[in-house]
């Protein structure tokens, strides 16, 4: 088990506070990192930003480790919920996808250096810390995979090989987003997402050729 | 104009040595790049990898940041080479698309840490560097753009909107790939790229659906 911070402990009073303040933390730190990686940020710039001395720092997170846990895990945990409170809604497959492939893009947008942190320093997350991240990215996978299956008519079956691929290939054109997505030359996220589920439920070849 | 370095400028002898110990410098670098960020890899320690002094490594790069650009420069240079070498043989869009798909994911597989860094650190490249990796970047996205419209049948218009939303969606399938794809797990990259092409051509419905 990985070392806690004030976060995961049970505290008694100005724990509202507490987790204000680590918020803020939280979304500096991500600004910093997103910014210079993982590696190159230090946990004392982090503090300067909000005029939080290294003491105060570790008061809220136990080491940098720590921190980039945190900000991994509350996104993802955030991002699932969102999720799964979407997902929840009826409807034929494609609006529930779409739905969802909406949902993700419009997370990324309000969230991007959470979200670029998530990619680029997963593996900077070493043990107990990276294990607790995963279960909650393959939660969301799963959520995903199972609308797609549902979309492919092979719910019954696990999503392996190719039905993995396919729910791969979806986080892929998601997640890349971060590479070129301007809402002010790409348009609204859900635009975006109804061209995406064009291309997942139908594909690209004209009519004529299907 | 940003400095250049020894492999851009042009010398009388020994240059096919000189070529390839730059090379192996590189290979060097994109290691540590990729494992640590480029702001956190100092110029000294890839030196050190292979026993070259800080002066020596300033004899083949002009600066870390001409370091980073050959780096990208040189990789996307030698996709695109390759990638274009494939995209001239006949075939239908279907057939040329797939062996793009290949292609990219093979050159991937090959280069996994290069890659990893024209993604992660493509923002640490400034002004004319930035520029003339982009240059190469938009050659090779308009190659693939370009077998897209193929195979859409909208090959006359320009990739704006739809079409060039399609094909960033192909990228993001492709280049997520580094996130997940081991070919002991996965297959080989031609059966990736099989299934990859059946969800751009056809879509993951089911036919009866369609």
């Amino acid at each position: 088990m990985a070392a806690t911070s004030v976060l995961t402990r049970p505290r008694k009073q100005s724990r509202d506070a507490t987790l204000q303040k680590a918020d803020s933390l939280l979304a500096a730190a991500a600004v910093l990192i997103a910014e210079k990686g993982f590696e190159a940020t230090a946990i004392r710039d982090v503090g300067r930003r909000l005029e939080v001395s290294l003491g105060g720092m570790y008061y809220y997170f136990a080491s940098k480790d720590d921190l980039l846990f945190q900000i991994q895990h509350r996104t993802f945990t955030a991002l699932l919920a969102e999720q799964e409170r979407i997902a929840e809604q009826p409807g034929t497959p494609e609006a529930r996808l779409h739905r969802l492939l909406t949902g993700h893009l419009a997370f990324f947008a309000r969230h991007p250096n959470e979200m670029k942190i998530c990619t680029f320093e997963l593996e900077s997350l070493k043990g107990d810390f990276y294990d607790r991240v995963l279960v909650v990215r393959r939660r969301y996978f799963r959520l995903l995979a199972d609308v797609i299956a549902d979309l492919t008519g092979r719910r019954e079956r696990k999503p392996r090989g190719h039905d993995r691929h396919v729910t791969l290939f979806v986080f892929g054109m998601l997640n890349w987003a971060f590479m070129w997505y301007q809402a002010a030359k790409d348009g609204p996220v859900e635009a975006v997402a109804a061209e995406m589920l064009d291309l997942i439920v139908h594909g690209a070849a004209p009519r004529k050729r299907r």
